[in-house]
C-alpha cells in the first residue's frame, strides 16, 4: 500500500490506517520497523511518522520501549466488565467493524449442562464466528430456549445482532449477568477457524443472561483469541 | 483414609473432607466413583454417600450430569471481580487455606514496562509461588517503587499478607485498580512451580492499584492455573 501525496487525508493519518491493518493482519511479528525504515519505505518525514505512530500508542495497539524501538500490544480488543454488552458493541467501542458467520444454528439436547443452566428441556443453539475488522477474534456459542430460537430464527443468523433482535423485535429485556472467566487449550476445529496454531492458550468465557424476573434467557460460551481480547476492569477496595 | 465410625464428626462430614481432598490433589481426572463404588469402599450407607456429594456440589466442587455420574467441576477458587483483593483474601473466601513460597526479592530495572507503569526508574520485585489448601494455583509478581520494596523487605516475605503490610503497616491507602485478563501459554519455569504440562493455557492478568492521589503503588502480574482459578462478576446492562 502507498500514499497518496495529494488527496484530502493528511499523510500521518494515512500511514497510521496503514500501519494499523499491516499490525492487526499479523504482517509484522513483535515489532514495527524503525522511524527510518518507515520514513524511507513510505518516503515520508520523521515528523509523519512519529504523529502516525504516537497516535497509535495512543490507541493502545502499539507500545514504545525506550531504546529498544516500537512494540505491538498484544491485545487490540478491550471488553470492558462492569456492564455487559454484545461482540458488536465491545469491537464498535473499540473503533473496529465487527463481522460474523454462522457455523451452527438448531436445536440440541446435549450437553446436559445446558439444559441446567438454562432450566429446559431442549435448546436452541446459534453458534458464530466473530470478527474484529475481518480478523477472527472468537466464536461465540449462544443457548436460548426453543421458544427463543424459533423466533430468531425467522432473522438473518449470519449478519442479526442477537442483542438488538431479543431486545427490540423480540421485546426481552436483557436485565443482568452472570459471567466466568478462565482459560484452555483450543481444539482442532476451533484454532482452525480462530486461524491459531492447535493447542493454542484461548480465552474462554461462559455468561448467562437474566431477565429482571431472574428467568435465564441467554447462555453464551465463548472462546477468543488471547492475543487479540482482553477482559478489563476497573475496581475499588474491599473494605471489611 | 478412612472414616472414624465412633468419633464426634458424622460420617458423610468425613466422607465429604476426605473426597474434598482427594479431588483437589487431583487423585480423580474427571468423574468421582459412583454411590455404588463410595459405599463399598467406605463401608458407608447411600444416604452418608448422597449427603457428602451433595455437600460437594452445594459448595460447587461437584457436578452431577443425569445419568452419566458426578463430575468434577473445573474450577474451584473463583476470584469475584467488582472489588478487588487479595489473592489471600480470595482463597480464604472459597473456604481454603490461602499459602505462599518467596521465589524472588529484590530490585530490577527490566523490563522497561514496568518502570513505564510505575512511573520509576528502577523498581522492586516480590515474585511468590501462591497455595490454596496446598495445590498450587498461581504465580504473582509484585512490583512496587524501591521505597515501597526496602520498607516490604523488612518483613517475612515468604507469609506476609502483602495489602495488609501496605495498608495497616505502611499506611498505603490502597484505592483503585485497573484490571486486565487474558490468556497465554506457560513457559518451562512457570509450568514447573504450577505443577502443569509446559505450554498448558495458563490465565493472564495484570492489575495496576492506585492510592486516591492516583499515584500507582502496585503493579501485579499472576499466572493461574485455569483448571484452578476463573475470575467471575455480576453485570448490568450497558443502557445507551
Amino acid at each position: 500500500m502507498s500514499l497518496e501525496f495529494d488527496g484530502p487525508v493528511p499523510l500521518h493519518v494515512q500511514l497510521k490506517q496503514i500501519l494499523r491493518d499491516e499490525i492487526m493482519n499479523g504482517y509484522y511479528k513483535k515489532k514495527i520497523p524503525s522511524e527510518r525504515e518507515l520514513m524511507e519505505h513510505y518516503s515520508v518525514s520523521r515528523t509523519t511518522v512519529r504523529m502516525a505512530v504516537s497516535m497509535l500508542v495512543h490507541e493502545g495497539i502499539l507500545e514504545k520501549s525506550h531504546g529498544k524501538g516500537t512494540f505491538i500490544s498484544n491485545v487490540p480488543v478491550q471488553d470492558w466488565l462492569g456492564s455487559f454488552s454484545s461482540f458488536t458493541e465491545t469491537v464498535k467501542n473499540m473503533g473496529m467493524k465487527p463481522g460474523s458467520k454462522l457455523l451452527y444454528y438448531g436445536k440440541k439436547s446435549i450437553p446436559e449442562k445446558i439444559k441446567q443452566v438454562l432450566e429446559v428441556e431442549e435448546f436452541y443453539l446459534i453458534e458464530r464466528l466473530r470478527f474484529a475488522d475481518d480478523i477472527p477474534m472468537a466464536i461465540e456459542k449462544h443457548y436460548y430456549s426453543t421458544e427463543i430460537g424459533n423466533e430468531l430464527e425467522k432473522y438473518d443468523l449470519d449478519s442479526a445482532v442477537l442483542y438488538d433482535v431479543l431486545e427490540s423485535s423480540l421485546g426481552i429485556n436483557l436485565w443482568k449477568a452472570k459471567q466466568s472467566i478462565t482459560s484452555g487449550q483450543a481444539i482442532e476445529q476451533d484454532s482452525k477457524c480462530l486461524d491459531i496454531p492447535e493447542s493454542s492458550s484461548v480465552l474462554l468465557s461462559e455468561r448467562l443472561i437474566y431477565d429482571p424476573n431472574g428467568k435465564p434467557i441467554e447462555f453464551l460460551k465463548s472462546i477468543f483469541r488471547p492475543d487479540m481480547y482482553s477482559f478489563n476492569i476497573e475496581m475499588m477496595r474491599t473494605r471489611e
